[in-house]
């Protein structure tokens, strides 16, 4: 039986620390469905388009599909047929967050099971956030982010 | 002699979460003066008006009074002649904001010191900002809140 | 109606932080109970019948009942027929422990709730573990407990 | 291909917190092996073979094995030849302990991942020592174990 | 030889506890550069010329340097040719925030370090956005800041 | 002037990563002490004799001095005539420990403080008692200790 889980988020955009978690999953899942939220409530930096581009760049595998969702993380999980949500932990991880989301998911569908994933020790700081904010005034990224990411990167900050 | 406590917070709308302190606050409490802080820096959804309103309809007891306010939290205790401060911690607590708060508060007027309750288990990763967020998304909230809360989020999001 | 909560601990010996919680809760209830715990599986420095000493000794206060007991809490405080048990709040304090003590006596009898109080923040890194291992090595102590205790101290220590 | 992994632990006893996490993992892994810790440095309740009794016991799925074993767990890993650990979160974990192992782990075979699973928010404060100490003292631990394990809990303290 | 560090923030506005940390740093280094940041991507209260004024005016030591800066703490601190970074610790410490930054740093220039220094625990509480909120409501702030900057809130506020 | 700090702890045996700590902190002090702590109370693997010559074997600094010391910390500096102490933080640290200790040895003397240095990522997780651990069942060190040490713990467990 195909095993299949989905991995959400912003992806604002994906850092090294998001690859490592999709490749870790890998080892356990067949497939993995890659959700990029589009908040309207929270401004980005990239477009949802723009966002699963650099996903679908970074990672290529033909095990991982690649697309934007809005609204319930639980809706998309069943318009998808899966019951395993992905979350990557870090040392800075937001523990309480992780436990609202997982235990709020399991309130809404019971089906629903949220598996957690610990990144890389090198990449336990890494965050879109800090990337951006490095990006911003020309820090190097390169440890990082994708080529393809820094490249999109340097455009929007120094283009 | 009557022991009278003070709740405060935004109540941006009032959860079980919240109600659930109230009634473990009673067990210990004759009295609660229940006060939705009225802050002009953050947006809320409901008017201080409509909040108060869903309080009152959502604990129905002749021991809970509740208003708005504005200002110091210290400010309104002294105006009730209070000198007690509940609060309800949850797993998912900022437990440093909470020393922060206390400690202020205690700094501002030694009179004045803070009680903490234990909210249910089931209401451990229960905040108001969860609840709009699921209301927004048609997410089920009938565990989460009174029906005439409920009520109210549908009309603002769905209305 | 006569408000009644139970403090219970090792307090071996008491200090000045556990007294801080005392008093503090005196604000709130009309009588305490400190119930001193005989663990036979844990070692400690003073006997029961000493540790219920110090506390009568530097607690001095008509409101406030000292005695030792073994087993359950939730069976001491149904002994006692009060409802409500106390634990202070320290900075250092271990949170997750406190919420599964405060949890699991519910489950044991869901009409016992427990009530939170913050220590002094000059007491928040003080514990009886601190205190030992200070009057063992002969360093000040005068801040952290009251004279009584500290004069058993020395005895133990360098009598 | 079949998907297999290991849940190492003391198990003394297997608790319905330890049962939930197994639940769990059945819904992503086909095979789950439960390693019994025998620590000869720490002093267990029962024996390593009343540990898998109890488990088997408890368990009763055809997709779970349970034996014992001593040593670091990366090396049972290897004997069963499975790359992946899984370990429960509870509210009450002890995250850096996790992070520790998980990386240690990873740093003395670079081919085992670990994969966390949240328990049950009812569960989240049980612990194999909470129960342990309840049953010392006849309180009720019929919601913690299963009922061979309540039995066994029985014999040893009250046998 | 001459040891310098850097102690950079917003400081908007200095406070008691940032005093102390400066106080703390000089019984080890001889020349401390305060750098104010200037972020334009978050308001703040004061500018960034009346928060070095402050600064320099609450401080009165010439040992300390202050000015202001832009962009990344690690060209900041490569410009002053100083390899080593001060921290205050707080009890309400955000740790993995100060984790994520140091570690950060080292990954940009591995020349540069942090070091902590912890804040009096009569300042673990403050923080400037604790000060602005009691200053904005009458709150007495004497015990927080400086008579200066003391005086620049009220202006603000009140003038 | 020359800056002296003092690094104390048990040291049981000393790892990478406390040689990491040394390391960084000789980048702002001439001199540091390294005090091996006799814990009568805690049994240790190692002699303080053993300890102290595997401290010295691995640093090879003229700048570090290293002896064994019993008592209290803060009059082993002032034995050494230093005002400063060193500690390493870690992402598994136990900060909470750490304020104790820093604020207890601040209360015992007010002239000496403590400051914090940040160990390398990758020895994040690395404590003396892991690598006892894994010593004891043949685990992989070399990472972990300097060759004399890892030499030293062979001959204990296979000797």
């Amino acid at each position: 039986m195909t095993k299949s889980a989905i991995y959400a988020g912003s992806f604002d955009p994906i850092t090294n620390g998001h690859l490592d978690i999709i490749h870790r999953a890998l080892a356990v899942f067949d497939v993995i469905y890659v959700g990029v939220l589009e908040n309207v409530e929270k401004q980005s930096l990239f477009s949802v388009n723009d966002r699963v581009a650099m996903i679908s760049n970074s990672v290529q595998s033909d095990q991982v599909y690649v697309d934007g969702f809005t609204g319930l993380l639980v809706d998309y999980a069943r318009q998808k047929q899966v019951n395993t949500i992905i979350r990557g932990l870090r040392a800075v991880s937001d523990f309480d967050y992780e436990f609202q989301m997982s235990l709020t998911n399991r309130a809404l569908d019971s089906n629903i099971d949220t598996v957690f994933f610990m990144t890389d020790q090198k990449y336990s700081y890494l965050s879109s956030s800090l990337v951006k904010q490095l990006a911003r005034f020309n820090g190097d990224i390169s440890e990082f982010v994708s080529p393809y990411v820094k490249g999109r990167l340097e455009e929007v900050f120094n283009g």
